[in-house]
């Protein structure tokens, strides 16, 4: 029997029947039946097709060691959101996307020490604790941060200007689940519009912009992993993130603090700026 | 309110609703609901998230100047066949599949030429007529012809081997909508297997064969674009091609023929190939 409308997704379903592994097996066969109904719908004319045919292949050809144009094509389209989402823990701190630059590996510092490597005028510290959902402190957990700079690059954006590691550190957190450590505050800034992602934004008139914010990867044995941001309250965009992943108990107030004895603590000079963030780990089953 | 699994398509779409061209937004309102629907549907892990993001990155990176895998990935998963279908003419020959071959230019070719540069052994005369549906010849119609090779390779595989142009023509049809020119027989072949396309076949343990086939793009003023093959009739495959190609209107002998005249019409001597396939094209709305 030919191929037609009506047998095209039967037909490409049963081509997938003797696929080993059922869980693959089932993945295709789902994305066979709604990659089909999204085509029956829109009804693409050929020349339709072939432009995404050629999007898609920008899209990956875009991608390098530092730059990652499909997970900013997932996280434009909510999708990454929606699979955090699904992925995330219940009773902990909420989760967030992942976003395109972790891509390099974050140096390993010591509690306190600064990630920013050029010495930024206005000093931040972040501080908090890795907690269970019983509150018990987690010791040794391991905080993998990365943020941008002040006017909103990321290290791998801007190597001419950032030393590779500005703005990352591999942290493990003190036998109370302490973790601290010297920053500047982040700006909210625009994800890379010079690609293929960025011109779909602009044929959508979608503003490219993210709110400020810190990520966090978090691990520790026994417990869930857990991707997150530290967003800064009162940053522009947080009602309109391009990447949809604010959440609001993920807001975070970075507050000016004249205390001297903190700062002293965390060695910096007041005035400073203080941000605290607990995070919750769940257990894992 | 919070980005999550009720609200994340909804709040996608809306994203979309300043964009100026309306076709632009339906489609990515409707690929934004099926792609949202599948993601709810499997509940993909961060980790097979990851595996998809990579997968399809590599996808864009195989392809070249001479090679399209992303159009691979849409053939195998009955994409391309589906849309070709639904644009295809009414009354007029079957279309198929462009196929990821059609990358280069095919050289322009007199009435007669052969597109076997390379002197194969069995000559082959493929001819007939493009006529309109009401049987009314076409005259000054062009022919995009692009086969393989004996071997089952395409002259953009075989770059050191094949003259590049070798199994492709661009003929222009006579003053009675005649075309004819010499070849070879084209084999069945496998697409290509080292990609990740190829990967996914092996891993979902489909065979990755097409049956023999020549190509036609067939277009003259006032009538639709046809798109479609010539099969060659009892080829291995024929009941399996691995991009859902094969319509039983598209079946041609590829008889042999003794006829001493008839070879000599074509420049060839008997015993000779014959195949005979007339094309008809759906006048433009």
């Amino acid at each position: 029997m030919d191929f037609s409308v009506e047998t095209a997704t039967p037909t490409v379903v049963d081509s997938f029947r003797n696929t080993p592994d059922a869980r693959l097996r089932g993945v295709l066969e789902s994305l066979t039946r709604h990659l089909h109904d999204f085509v029956r719908e829109v009804r693409p004319s050929l020349a339709e097709w072939n432009q995404a045919v050629e999007f898609l292949t920008e899209v990956g050809q875009t991608c390098t060691d530092t730059r990652q144009e499909f997970i900013l094509l997932s996280d434009v389209l909510g999708v990454s959101m929606l699979v955090e989402t699904m992925n995330a823990q219940q009773t902990g701190t909420d989760s967030t996307v992942l976003g395109p630059f972790h891509m390099t590996e974050s140096p390993r510092r010591a509690l306190g020490d600064s990630i920013d490597l050029l010495g930024g005028p206005r000093p931040c510290v972040v501080s908090g604790r890795v907690l269970g959902t019983g509150g018990e402190p987690v010791p040794g957990a391991e905080l993998d941060v990365w943020q941008c700079n002040e006017e909103g690059f990321y290290d791998v954006q801007q190597p001419d200007v950032q030393p590779a590691g500005n703005g990352r550190g591999l942290f493990t957190a003190d036998d109370q689940g302490r973790y601290w450590f010297r920053s500047v505050v982040p700006s909210h800034y625009p994800i890379p519009t010079d690609g293929p992602v960025g011109r779909l934004l602009g044929a959508t008139k979608r503003h490219p912009y993210r709110p400020a914010h810190v990520h966090f990867l978090v691990t520790a044995p026994g417990y869930e992993e857990l991707t997150t941001h530290a967003f800064v309250a009162g940053s522009p965009y947080i009602d309109s993130d391009a990447v949809f992943a604010v959440k609001q108990s993920l807001l975070v107030d970075f507050a000016e603090s004249d205390d001297a004895e903190a700062a002293a603590t965390f060695g910096v000079t007041a005035p400073f700026v203080h941000a605290q963030f607990d995070i919750v780990l769940e257990e894992r089953a």
